[in-house]
């Protein structure tokens, strides 16, 4: 029998666990979600406290999302999902194609986090109500300036790929990135991200056809799917998401 | 005859560039500086330009630096250094190892992501001088509250391993990567970088160690590497590395 998969991430998000989960629950991949574990069953918010920061045992780890596999630790989003994928059928084969799918996971990555710094452009350390002159301008600008831009680019791979798909006929595990990420975008700046999205035709398609996939569906409407909420990189200000 | 590896990155700032250069340089791998090279031989400015944000020919790409090998073209800085790493001796053997390794230097990039945002909090579409309020809040929050936890963790890792590098007893890319970026946080916060770096005996050997290896001394003394400067990921601006 091989070596558990164990994710360690906070309970209360979907956060960047989320990522790493719908690699697993698309490739129908059974791993143990730490964190939403009892504490009586060594899980808990504890358990992800315990591994962070380099404490414990094992390859020390800075932050959450963080994967446990036998004696493999890693962590940081875009390579735990490719780790996961290239392992289960949800990674392109080669190593240029799995570069380039890593590439692309990794913007995906870089795009959430600039949406999680337009509420905290001043300081992760400090409340969001301590920095929110600074954070509506943070989120015009990301709305103005970086967004149209980001999915220009992920519009732009759609339209040039083989097939549907990033990578091509296949769903690779940027392709359920993006999704999460579009699926983010959409909770945490309706009216912004309608208005970015409005023209791009191929991630509007994927946007629509991700979680019509069997086995994903059955994640995505069951109850283990957290709600998007107002702790995570996702959060609706609508202050934030006025008509610029 | 293997094809060329070929850069594209901006030719007036190390930046995130220099990155991968370190990789190049080290394990003595010829490489095309594409946006070093004249425009008269398809290189400069307008050849880096050209290729980003999923213009012209071949996979699509968002942002530089931009690796072209053959058929082959990504783009994310930590995922260049990982190709080009484990196909010339820089990275471990293994697929967990490998994914430690990618961790690490992934998690270097963060760092240097944050040290770039220091200066550009509220947008990176404006100029330094119209945020320069909030970039001195920002710089404080970053020297205060989180270079030193980046630090420890880095300190915790290479005392953690079973050599005097990240990953054991040899150099690997991420190592090359954190080199880099205490040269480039040394030169952004001269203060706070020393404050931050007094207690982490084995980020100081790092530093020392690094520059003495023989081929990566050659180019560090050359006039192939550029200084740092006011326009790149790293600046120095006296007014964010006050006393705290």
């Amino acid at each position: 029998m091989s070596a558990p998969y164990r994710l360690y991430y906070w309970p209360i998000i979907p956060g960047r666990g989320e990522f790493v989960r719908m690699v697993f629950e698309d490739a129908a991949v059974p791993y143990e979600d730490v964190g939403r574990m009892p504490e009586s069953e060594g899980g808990g918010m504890k358990a992800v406290a315990a591994i962070m920061k380099g404490k414990g045992e094992g390859f020390p780890v800075y932050a959450p999302p963080i994967l446990d596999h036998g004696t493999v630790r890693i962590f940081q989003t875009a390579n735990i999902c490719r780790y996961v994928a290239e392992r289960h059928g949800l990674a392109p084969e080669g190593e240029g194609p799995r570069a380039q799918a890593l590439s692309l996971m990794m913007t995906v990555m870089d795009v959430a986090a600039e949406a999680h710094d337009t509420h905290h452009p001043v300081a992760v350390s400090r409340y969001y109500e301590d920095q929110k002159d600074e954070a509506k301008e943070a989120a015009t600008a990301f709305l103005t300036d970086r967004l149209p831009g980001w999915l220009a680019y992920f519009e732009a791979a759609l339209q040039r790929s083989e097939g549907d798909y990033l990578m091509g006929r296949s769903v690779t595990y940027p392709d359920l990135g993006l999704w999460h990420l579009l699926e983010g975008l959409a909770f945490a700046f309706p009216n912004g991200f309608a208005r970015a999205v409005a023209d791009h035709p191929a991630l509007q398609k994927l946007h629509e056809v991700i979680p019509r996939r069997p086995v994903l569906a059955g994640y995505l409407e069951s109850d283990r799917r957290m709600a998007f909420n107002e702790h995570g990189v996702f959060r609706h200000y609508p202050e934030l998401d006025e008509d610029g």
